[in-house]
């Protein structure tokens, strides 16, 4: 079974009435409500000690969801570096929304990860661009969003691995909203929707893309790689 | 100097009133009309023989512009196959708006090339999601198209080796409206804008992105890779 | 369960002693030796009506193995056409070996899938490049051959989706003998391992990197996109 | 005319007879000997003060070339920040050889970068897979070294966005050796050839790679995207 950690900032629904009443526990325990049928999941969030991703948690996490906003810079360095290194030996990571300018998915692209945005009420069309990805089953052509935050181009990424979604906002933008990539042995995949004042973790379709995320992140078994000094592997015909 | 042929069906013009209002000298015409300043410029049309592709017009084009719409099942398999081979040998390929559909796009591809449209004077944004390609050059973030024919996903082609526009229509949808491919020698880029029945072609901005890409995929000069059997490169150590 | 159809030309099994004596019941039997335990595994040949892909064995396979080299051209084009049909609505494509000039990898990768190669009992090392990918599942860094046909680049395809593995030659050169290709809804991989006079697919890492790209290959669930004529997602405001 | 800064550690050349025999005014100079009959070209190196990077020096740098190896960890932090932001901006980056552990590199990859190595005197074929990119502009197919270090993968890099050249080592080993990248609006070239004591950049088609990279890595000229709160490009229809 496999062991998702679901990472939350949990400080809007602390001071904030309107998105209490969205998510009364946390955006962590809305998302784990709907993976805990099918997954081992843990949830841990900012203002625990070392953040609730301890050596130990973090060696027991397959895959983790990062959902951050307001407060990426209150996560230490030495947290992030050790979330990455579990990304680089093979941990599955899925960054959320605004996850999007968290420390760790900055590391791990290497670019500003900067984009434009906008509170409007916009209605969002998520358009699926690779309907083979396993990312994808289960879904129809479109996810349809009555109300999303926007995110437009150009959002300064490296150009996705895969490109599986493509976002439409009523405003005039479009945003590549679902991308994966590999760095090492590990699997992240970014995804745009989830404002913390609109119900989007309650959309069947978001929650079936986030189940089929964490699958596709799920670690492959495999002996890691050795590196430095290397001995031939075949004598080497000297000249 | 780059050697550009623009082949266009050159049907609609003749048939249609509208159209021909537009492009009174034909889709080619006004597409020579702003790449001869800086490229050398031949055009070729379909009812012409061997639709104007001859051997030697393809041995002396370096960058092929496609236009083509109603006629594709007019379009003989052996200039079909004749282009593919020069295309596999280095020439470059645009294949603009429906030509999506043409015959040469389709045995690159080796998909179907199908998309949904529809033809309701829409506005189309086309936003580039790739600032650092050439084919981006001298571009602002967006090109804000009055009226365009609305394409839309799921595009039935290979993953785009580097997608640099996005399209949003006032409809609802999203296009990968601008697209590179790599086949054998050759560059390939496909770019959506140009309905028969709206002044595209007169934009500044597109025309910057046609020029752009024809520059882009001017050949490289190399030796072309050998094929067959093939001799060791060192001697082999027997054991 | 999967099911699987291992294709198989069966030719040099029936002309060559020397073949026949590593393969004695054909590769398809030997591919299907290993394969059976975890999936459900038909088989189909050259010789057969139809080449033993009817139409009804097409539809209820999952994932298609292809193994040809002497006799592409015998194969119908009504047949390739039904299995480009077939891959394109989500059958999964895993080509061995000489499979490179078959007509349906031809046909789905636009190019001459043209490349060098010489038999010498040369050593091959496999090299994983993309330790993340499930095909690599179980692998270790390298699969050593101690004797393996050698291709060699420049590889006519075009640049492959994934690349999971580089191979080595004792002779002097490389080959991308690992690639993924997505078209349509269907998953492709092309492996290069595979010489008929050689006891290949004996080798269990060979074998669970076959399987391994039959799971992956599998169909993803999806609802087939639509494509023609479409009705506004939204209303359009007209001005 | 393109702007070069060509950087270079320049502390083995001071401290090793056998380096400086090779390249007795160091690395740089040599780079720069076949670089200033095409390009503008300024060296800087880690000595220097501000390592001879400073804000003026960057401002005026088109293309930045980097080789370092044994004292990585003496560059600034302050000065790779400033590096990478240039990158952002549009700044083209070439990273030589063991510059794949430098900093900026790591910075821009998210990665380790690491990957296997030996010095033994072996034979390097560098075979060209992509022969249709202007990196690979004049070559033949296959640049053969005498003498270089192996790289050996697995080298823990994202997938390059556009792989070139692969490496063949006489040990048994392959090497992704000329990889493409962007980040922001700058382009980035990995080449793996230029250990310090083998005389590999005075090598005619290793030079002429290094000057098409060069090339191909000039900034495009654009808008830079605007990140932050967005207004609507288009009024948004209340519901």
């Amino acid at each position: 079974m496999i062991n998702v950690t679901v990472w939350n900032e949990y400080r809007h629904e602390k001071e904030s009435d309107e998105v209490r009443s969205v998510y009364p526990e946390g955006i962590h325990e809305q998302l784990k409500s709907f993976l805990k049928d099918e997954f081992t999941v843990h949830t841990a969030t900012l203002d625990e000690p070392e953040h609730g991703l301890t050596v130990e948690v973090l060696e027991n996490t397959d895959v983790l969801i990062w959902w951050g906003h307001k407060a990426h810079q209150d996560v230490s360095d030495e947290i992030v570096n050790r979330v990455h290194e579990r990304v680089l030996q093979g941990m599955g990571l899925i960054v959320l929304h605004s996850g999007h300018m968290s420390k760790i998915f900055i590391k791990l692209m290497g670019t500003t990860c900067d984009l434009k945005w906008r509170e409007a009420d916009e209605r969002c069309h998520i358009w699926t661009v690779d309907p083979s990805h396993p990312i994808a089953e289960g879904l129809g052509e479109c996810i349809k969003l009555e109300k999303e935050e926007m995110y437009g181009e150009h959002f300064d990424i490296p150009a996705p691995e895969e490109l599986i979604f493509i976002n439409w906002y009523e405003g005039g933008e479009v945003f590549r909203g679902g991308c994966t990539y590999r760095r090492g042995n590990g699997k992240i995949f970014y995804f745009q929707p989830g404002h913390e004042t609109y119900p989007t973790y309650y959309h069947k379709d978001i929650q079936r893309v986030i189940k089929n995320s964490v699958r596709w992140a799920n670690p492959t078994a495999n002996t890691y790689p050795t590196y430095g000094h290397h001995q031939p592997v075949v004598p080497i015909q000297k000249k």
